[in-house]
């Protein structure tokens, strides 16, 4: 077994922290920002100075590449992204590409023997902060293999339009076309140059910490779907309006919103999950009794059946009227579970346990690159512990110990691919 | 008994409905907008033709006057408003306003004898729809007179340089600079100068319909307090994080709410009304968590031991955690019930039986010119019937003959209070 070092580590760690920082203790590093390209910039000098090719595609998605000994072989990719959201913190995202970096670092340094090519990888504009939709690049890449009822999110056209949420007047395809990354896109990976890719990224919730790990072995990103819940009642005077007469859609949707909890949490499965994150409420004047209430619900679950019961719960409320309020249900979106690579997920999971650290099997809650790249090659994940469970946020913090013992899994797992192989 | 003419209550009707027509049987007509001088222009036309004295101040509020038999007589006052709300009705204001001209109109055709001067007004800004607040320009005239604790809401410079919602870097005193109707402080009303104002309006609300009475007589405008409940919860990723762990503030604040209804319904006052009409959430995304949600309570009632009762339910919120978040209570406003002068709510009552009308007494929940022109001079209102409650939109509406009886109960309670004086 190999282990990456905790220095090196350490050291990266620090370094890419300044790229964004926004001054107490978080960053903010926007796709194709200037942050962006100091990290960049970073990521070609350390690969560089190990003697890694270099190349970017034309989405600015970069590719340092370190030789194998078969000059047959396709690539191992290893990455994720070096974006982030606004006050976001140090690691999400720019573990995966520090830990590829240093599981390439790792076997140069210590002449590790491999046949495959190993490439370490920076996805552009996961996050989609200034532009939207989140894994844009990625998504980009795989659009052709991905089912078509998604296709339509990440048709290339669309993406260039992507209007700047942060700086009126720009899009995406305008601030890339003189982004010092841009290449070719003669270079986007695809099937025939890689055989797989690894992520390593946090956890981003408490699973880990609360059970004492601090490895995830990640075997699936949860479906999703997306719902918005309405409400329709009736407007009227605040001070001339009896209570008995009114049809109001905020008391509507309280009272659905806490109907929802009790009947959810009914089915009983602990590791379902559901968020109402987003409302919209009309005229919201205080004077003004409420004509209507909108909000999300995101819910998340590996089962489809278990996504079918909520949806179940969630049509039921269009049955009854509410506070004398009519209900509507509205689809927004939806994906099904994306399974990882079973060959891949056991590289990962005896490298884990022959490295002797302590681990659990996990599912990723999360949308992650690895989720679209997963339509195109064998793809899996690897989770470091997330501390209180915190992303998103400044606060957000991972150990330079853990870090550096995902790359060591990363590192091991990988190497039971060049050397076996089974996909 | 008087009675005032349906046929020119009906043309009046028609015509102010011409001024900001909306074009689908509504107004919108902002103060000191060409819709407002187009409605002011016709209040002049009208008023001057009955021989009619017209005199504007520095807040461009009104006065038409015919001149009573005694020289030393102090003016009866009549009035409302004549801007309205985006897409209001044909009613709200300018019923006030058409009546006190339909009163001037009938004493002078049917040769009415008088002693008092008799004036038609008309108040600048009741809705505050361009320029916050409401009831600007009453609430100026009265900031003398009123308690201490409002008073800063009416202060000249505040409301001078209150800003433009719809028009950006304009305040309402450079509009008013320059606005045609805009005349000498030294016509603004007084209590040396006025007996005592009446205003005329629609409910605004179903009772009167409900009960089957066409006129009310009006009591008071209710004591009405404004808080915030504000809930505290933790931000986190909605894929990510255990449903246990949440401390989720919109699923809080619901459960708040529908709490609020319960022991507030348990109080049982049917004429208690409180609104939740306006809300912020934090940070108001499909995919997080909400660590922040705010609703706007108002609560309305004549007695203010019951709303000290609503407000002890209200702090009670404070008590515990709601979702594992933390309340707040906190107060924006509030305002003490104001009574209409005994004598004058007498002698409209006494003008309603006199006349046969269907009536009842009944107390006004909005608020209105009159609650700050009663800090001045003797003060009551008069209610007309709304058609299904409705105001503040476009299908507001009372008939003809309804608005005539309004106008015919104001002219018998003025020649009362003329006659009988009694103040």
């Amino acid at each position: 077994m190999y282990e990456c070092s905790l220095e090196r580590m350490s050291d990266k760690i620090k370094t890419f922290s300044k790229y964004g920082d926004a001054g107490h203790g978080g960053i903010t590093r926007y796709a194709l920002s200037e942050a962006d390209i100091m990290a960049r910039d970073e990521f070609v000098k350390r690969m560089t100075a190990i003697g890694a090719t270099i190349e970017t595609d034309d989405l600015a998605n970069m590719y340092a590449t370190i030789p194998g000994s078969d000059p047959n072989a396709k690539r191992i990719m290893m990455g994720s992204h070096c974006d982030s959201v606004k006050n976001g913190g140090n690691y999400d995202g720019i573990l995966g590409v520090m830990s590829a970096m240093e599981v390439l670092e790792t076997v140069t340094a210590e002449n590790i023997p491999h046949k495959h090519p190993l490439t370490a990888t920076i996805f552009t504009n996961e996050e989609g902060s200034e532009f939207p939709p989140c894994m844009m690049c990625s998504g980009a890449m795989a659009h052709d293999y991905m089912p078509e009822r998604f296709r339509d999110n990440f048709a290339y056209d669309k993406m260039m339009a992507s209007e700047s949420i942060v700086e009126p007047g720009m899009t995406f395809g305008k601030k890339l076309s003189t982004f010092k990354y841009k290449g070719d896109k003669a270079n986007r990976m695809s099937p025939e140059k890689v055989e797989a890719l690894f992520e390593t990224h946090i956890e981003q919730g408490p699973i880990l910490e609360d059970a004492g790990k601090d490895i995830g072995v990640v075997t699936c990103v949860l479906g999703q779907m997306l719902y918005r819940v309405k409400f329709y009642g009736f407007a009227a005077h605040a001070g001339t309006f009896p209570m008995k007469k009114r049809h109001d859609a905020f008391h509507a949707a309280a009272e659905a919103l806490c109907y929802l909890h009790e009947e959810i949490d009914k089915l009983g499965y602990e590791d379902l999950v559901y968020t109402t994150g987003e409302v919209v409420i009309h005229p919201d004047v205080n004077t003004v009794i409420p004509d209507f209430f909108d909000f999300s619900i995101d819910v998340r679950h590996e089962d489809p059946e278990v996504l079918n019961k909520v949806r179940e719960i969630l049509f039921s409320l269009e049955k009854r009227e509410w506070q004398q309020c009519k209900c509507e249900v509205v689809l927004g979106w939806n994906r099904d579970t994306v399974y990882w690579n079973k060959t891949l997920v056991n590289y990962v999971r005896d490298a884990v346990e022959d490295l002797g650290y302590s681990h659990m099997d996990i599912h990723s809650g999360a949308g992650h690159d690895a989720q679209y790249i997963s339509y195109m090659v064998p793809t899996t994940m690897i989770f470091a512990q997330s501390e209180k469970g915190l992303s998103h946020c400044e606060p957000e913090h991972t150990s330079d110990e853990i870090c550096t013992k995902a790359a060591s899994v990363m590192l091991n797992a990988v190497l039971k691919l060049d050397e076996n192989g089974g996909l």
